[in-house]
């Protein structure tokens, strides 16, 4: 960590200030002294050290992180890649493309069984769907909740498909037992308290990306987890909030390749929610597994009876069968080219 | 609600919508049959219908809310302002201008019970002080928790100042029971299980707007909470994420006017928060008065025996005598500029 | 073009309206009166409608645009795609994947000539290369300008690359006159002057979108260089300003297949500008293909004596040959995935 | 300025990266060896230095600049406020409160001279309004031009006010000899070439802030006036580009402060571009005179015999007149406020 003092500060303070760091955090401080200002180096282990903090000091002028204030999410301190393996023996983080796929909430016991029939018979390795749903308006359909969990494992039991979805909140921590992914939303990805009760199970976590927030906040919300002891966490991108209007989200492709150098975590990709536009699923999951991501998350949705069933950004099962089939195809393409290197 | 149909949309299909709408959702839609497309116009209450919903369907090209998406903090069907009476006699909404202050985090009892007295004396009507903080590290400092909560109340029967405090979990809420004010923080915005729980007590919340959340996001968050029957919602902006780094967050005091417009609820603002710099929280909180806000919230800190006491953020008990009292004199001007209208 | 009026307007002042409206722009205006309000709907060429004039009306509350405001860029009047044709016969446009390479700036004879045989070598159509550089500071340097321009055309001859270069000022069109792609920046996306004058001659235009440009407004910019009678205009996303600091700009990649929805324009992905990373340009290179973009812009930079010459977002020759190679299997790779459709 | 250079870089190639910036720049470097990585300091004038030439370096993992990059407008080399004194006796930057209006386009003279006549009453000492127009569409009226310059130049005549106008191209700049202050508009402020040829003039710029411009590119482009010798720069703040769209833009009000602390020139707001709504206007010009302002741009349009006249965001002049009063009212009580320090 790089601290520049303001200018004229006197002698006494800046010795003031060096001492209450080496006490305080058990650091060797370097001091370089320019024309213009001071200098201070830390040596040693920074990453409890809050950034706030020091730059709320009377006599500092700003300060600049060497390393990254994260250790158990980072490739630097663990440099192979995490892999998490299921009972089902699919693995994620292992350099496949794990395909998890389901409706956006589960309706009822039909419509949540044939999806699942639908999206493993393409090669969706997971199903997703949502139970408790998180949603703008108090008026607007919060999910079927219990019943909606038992509803994704009866399609689980019907189809040998692991289950992924969301929890909202801590005391659902008992009732999420039995899922195989639990699912934290963009909207909870700063809900601490939340990810601090995920880091004391051993249950894989995928955690969204908050609509505003960095990709170092990000990690570092993982970091909360991995901290409490879990480690298997799986970053999921799904778009960031920006100026443009024409997708519901702005899907940030470059998280891949930057997670990858930054962590050694698993990192896969919505790009249904992230476009909120069924037509433009497909190639955003086509660049998404040209970008290097572990997998992806597709809204399928099916209702054939009804003739309101096509969501804005759910895929139909038909459609599914050809946006998984070319994705799997550009992947093994992906994969020769990459491996002739 | 108007919804744009898409060009060349058969005719039955036409008219299962407009069926399926009116039976859902009971209301009248009228058509209307234009050249390149057709516009459905839906009359009648359309709080409850999920705008996702709507352009989800096949044969919706594009929907536009003619009403609000929210009732109960609507001004429309509550014109005059909601205020909010404290045992002490002080009013939040009533036209005139209440300061909270305190330190963003509660270290021990000389520290809060000093700044409470402090910020008393200058005219604050609320201590502000932080027990669980969310923090974006998790090895960082996470607050006294429960026992800055008791140093709080403390400070409360040492000084008389009612106390404002961030809560950041569901099962807290009987620990917040003798609390004031319950603050939800910015990160927990739309933590909507959070907000239906507090929606079923009786307190007054501070809903902090999310750090990249629009206006009316924030409104139907306020919404949640009303719904459940808490009406005292008090409104707090505190700076929005942008492209711009000279300020920790961009303040973005129209939202005072667009809130007092929208809605009835009272609408403070939080300058030290969303510039990060103490230098900035004089004039953003004069700004602020000038807008039009029914409060402000401003973090004081004081150490003085400590040498590095003084927060980037915030400004100390003397600075804060001077604030405090510029921002009295701004708003008398103000209100006698408004009232000879 | 659907415009709600306010509540509670009074009858003739609907009607006067109406009337203004069908009287300045030739339109037929329906009207539909709900309950809330009254909606006007027009029937008709409503491009030249100026929407800011509109909603500025004291009658209107608000206007939504049902078709898009441009027509000579629009797919929907112009299904097929514009396919522009080079003497060299490279086409951009065609489904073919067209990559631009070459360095930042043009430095000297030695580097430009040297590059350009490389790039070419690798396979690029184009090259590219600084003559006249936008710099945030005035102290930068700003290009090697008018000798630049030589150098370039130098290398066009020594390699037979037909080149691109920037743009900076209407008195320079003449200069120009040689360069076989005019490339205007991101900071002059709105120059409207100077958009207006490149629509008067016949030569391709390179439009890159601006930093904080809308797609809708990247393609009004098209729009006024075809208004002026030229048709040959490439779209390049470039990245947008968000907040996230891990990359430079944010590659907005799903700009590519929604321009290919609206629009029958080429579009083409600059990966090197928009991530400011070298280790980047891989990557997005190849989502960029898998996303369907028609060409690649890419920095390439040598200058092998000098041990400092290796630029943050600028490939090595060496570099580029394997990007280009990996780039051009996964195009092959995907024209083989798409086509089995 | 700091230059934290990567973990592991041989000695030689340090040796070689500080002879070269010693030798390039005039530069004393200082070095610090740390156990994770290299820091060097640059002791002397690093204005010139270009960052990105900086981080390009193979050697280099990041870079701090401690001066800011601006040297004519930078308040440190410059202590005392820039004040540009007008013929009129008029002066922006002493001090007081400078309220320029008018309309947004110059329409006829009738409509010129009338706005004229009642901002001149209402206390405004420059009269805005556009003769070349930028426009998103090529299909929106594009101004009066040459002859709208005409119009300003008879309302100035019959009224003795001073005008303040847009240019959008180099050529024109012999064309606006005569008007008072030239403005640049925020499409153009990083069109270098006319900030470079405005600096060669003799007259008043002002400068408003991009869409998407951080504040220190703001002021860069101000450098870049007055690296050509002309000083007289006024800065105007007029809103961001975010993610809200209750507003326009969002009101960036924090700027004000900031910039008077980083500079010396003297900054405006114009909060009827940065909210687009003409409700709004009052409360953010009365909020920018409290957060600091030299002076206020309004839009004021009239033509009272049409019943469209009311712009969303323009103020009748009868709505100037109070707007003025009130903010020429809390002009005084704020001098009076801080005077009292």
């Amino acid at each position: 960590m790089i601290i520049v003092l303001k200018p004229n500060v006197p002698k006494e303070q800046i010795t003031l200030f060096k001492t209450t760091l080496e006490e305080n955090y058990n650091l060797t401080v370097n001091t370089w002294i320019g024309v213009e200002s001071t200098v201070l180096g830390l040596i040693g282990d920074t990453t409890s050290i809050d950034e706030d903090w020091i730059s709320a000091q009377d006599v500092v002028e700003s300060v600049k992180r060497v390393q990254e204030p994260y250790k158990k999410a980072n490739r630097k301190f663990h440099p192979d890649n995490t892999v998490i393996e299921f009972p089902s023996g699919v693995k994620i983080g292992d350099g496949s493309l794990c395909i998890m796929a389901g409706p956006c909430s589960v309706e009822n016991e039909e419509q949540i069984n044939y999806v699942a029939q639908r999206v493993k018979k393409a090669g969706a390795a997971f199903l997703r769907g949502g139970a408790f749903k998180p949603r703008t308006s108090p008026y607007s359909f919060q999910g079927l909740r219990a019943e909606g969990l038992d509803l994704l494992k009866g399609a689980r039991k019907a189809t040998g498909l692991p289950i992924v979805t969301e929890i909202m909140r801590v005391s659902h921590i008992d009732m999420f037992e039995s899922v195989d992914i639990i699912q934290v939303g963009a909207r909870n990805m700063q809900n601490f308290e939340l990810l601090k009760e995920l880091g004391k199970i051993d249950k894989p976590i995928l955690l969204k990306r908050g609509l505003a927030n960095t990709i170092e906040e990000w990690i570092m919300s993982a970091e909360y987890i991995m901290a409490g002891g879990n480690n298997k966490v799986i970053l999921c991108e799904r778009g960031i909030r920006t100026y443009e209007t024409a997708t519901r989200n702005t899907l940030d492709l470059s998280a891949v390749p930057v997670i990858k150098k930054l962590s050694h975590l698993p990192v896969i990709v919505d790009p249904s929610h992230a476009t909120g536009k069924a037509s433009l699923v497909e190639p955003m999951a086509l660049a998404a597994v040209a970008a290097g991501a572990d997998g992806l998350m597709i809204e399928v949705h099916n209702d054939p009876k009804h003739a309101l069933s096509d969501g804005a950004q759910s895929l139909t099962p038909d459609k599914f069968d050809e946006v998984a089939r070319k994705v799997f195809a550009l992947k093994k393409a992906y994969d020769g080219i990459m491996s002739d290197e």
